[in-house]
């Protein structure tokens, strides 16, 4: 997908949120385990009760390996709904992959080759640039890099400063720049950073964001949007926990529905900015 | 496995030989593509001929997840021959991992938990705190921290100072100290940063070091003994390509067997200064 699709589906929407599958065994209604697979059953229901409000979705791998080969076989069976059922949604593998160039390939190959191609991969930059771009040749595919994440562990390294005070997070939204552009590169900056989001802008100020930490990790969107915003919006804000178990009961997905419904309308709202 | 086993398990294999196993189905003999899963067959066979040499083995993720379902299942049926066979060697799952707390507890449930466990994991420190520390809490197992990796864009990020000269990787060593300590933690150090172990060592005096990059990747064992080895060995050498693609004919296993026999005479050489 390119950035004029991506801006167009969310003019389109009038939404820029992401629904992160985060499915968790633990988490999801009782009912559901007595499907087959219900990480995948949960998935569908969830995406079909949210597609309308959102232009993203976002499967945490971690939440699929966990459980071996039931886990892969659910994680692939949801990338291909998506592919078949929405093709104008923008699908993330939350995987914060990143490793020796012919490896991070394998990784590449694993995420946006054959039947489960994502649209990107969250790739953490710590080991530099052949970890990040065999992921970036790939037309029409995205690298979104971790810059300025939404936990506390973001201040342990992240922020460290060299001796002309630039951050960890700015020299890796610098230095990056020259391995890939707007229109394949995404950066990670969690929504609990707050006024951060204008010293990023400074950096990458057409770049677009993929903001978690709204909803459980309480981050702001009205914060996000008031410093992060760009022209073409510049943003997809994630919310995972707080849309997808906000109700454990059979009417689970109908409130997943509402409750990125009511997302979507704070968004819409942000949006008149812009327009 | 504890620290006090592994070293006894050098000592007396005379060996700190850890082999990668990144199979990958371009690479491995023509005449196993024929069998029912061609890489756990593969490495079934560098196993049983390597396993008198080495003390670890090293699967990297990369390389199985991106066969999907039929890669999981050759990773899962390796660490499952591995545990049974050969209770004595350390197995280290190469995932380089992090994610914000919750989702790390997952990965860390996908390596150290069930039918699959690995010894060990390794973990990308970019996130901070709680991205490594649900690794930490499994009794008996290891987080391998990413430090100074051994590829080119090490230089990229790793190598960043602050105002007082401390390194980007130095704080990472510093900092993750306050986490874990050097019986659940293990470091990353690329065996092509030669004198930089001096350094290193200095931060982690005691502390196992794990080593890729000799071999394909040009490191030198020599010089990796010389600043890095400690009274306790402190050091797991990988070493990948160079062994188990030495030979690609029907002889591939023995070939490999020979290649980690080689390395294993030079490491106990080296091992002469330590006893």
């Amino acid at each position: 997908m390119t950035r004029q699709e991506l801006f167009e589906n969310i003019k389109k929407k009038q939404s820029f949120l992401c629904v992160g599958l985060d499915t968790d065994l633990k988490k999801i209604p009782e009912h559901l385990l007595q499907e087959e697979d219900p990480i995948f059953a949960f998935n569908k229901a969830i995406i079909d009760a949210t597609a309308p409000y959102c232009v993203a979705y976002k499967p945490n791998l971690a939440f699929y390996e966990c459980f071996g080969l039931k886990g892969w076989m659910a994680y692939e069976k949801t990338i291909k709904y998506l592919n078949d059922n929405y093709p104008d949604q923008f699908i993330i593998a939350d995987a914060k992959r990143g490793d020796i160039g012919n490896t991070s390939a394998m990784y590449a190959r694993c995420f946006f080759e054959g039947d489960t191609q994502a649209d990107a991969v969250t790739v953490a930059p710590y080991m530099g640039e052949d970890s990040v771009s065999p992921f970036l040749t790939y037309e029409g595919k995205w690298v979104i890099c971790l810059a300025l994440t939404s936990n506390k562990g973001s201040h342990d390294f992240q922020l460290m400063e060299d001796a002309q005070g630039e951050r960890l997070f700015e020299k890796v939204l610098k230095t990056s720049q020259n391995w890939g552009n707007a229109d394949n590169m995404m950066y990670v900056v969690g929504a609990t950073q707050g006024r951060m989001f204008e010293d990023i802008r400074k950096v990458v100020p057409n770049h677009f964001l993929l903001v978690p930490g709204i909803g459980a990790q309480g981050g702001s969107l009205e914060e996000v949007c008031k410093y992060g915003m760009t022209k073409e919006c510049g943003l997809i804000v994630n919310s995972s926990r707080a849309i997808i178990y906000a109700d454990k009961t059979e009417n689970f997905a109908e409130v997943a529905g509402q409750k990125a419904k009511e997302v979507q309308m704070q968004m819409a709202e942000q949006l008149k900015n812009l327009l």
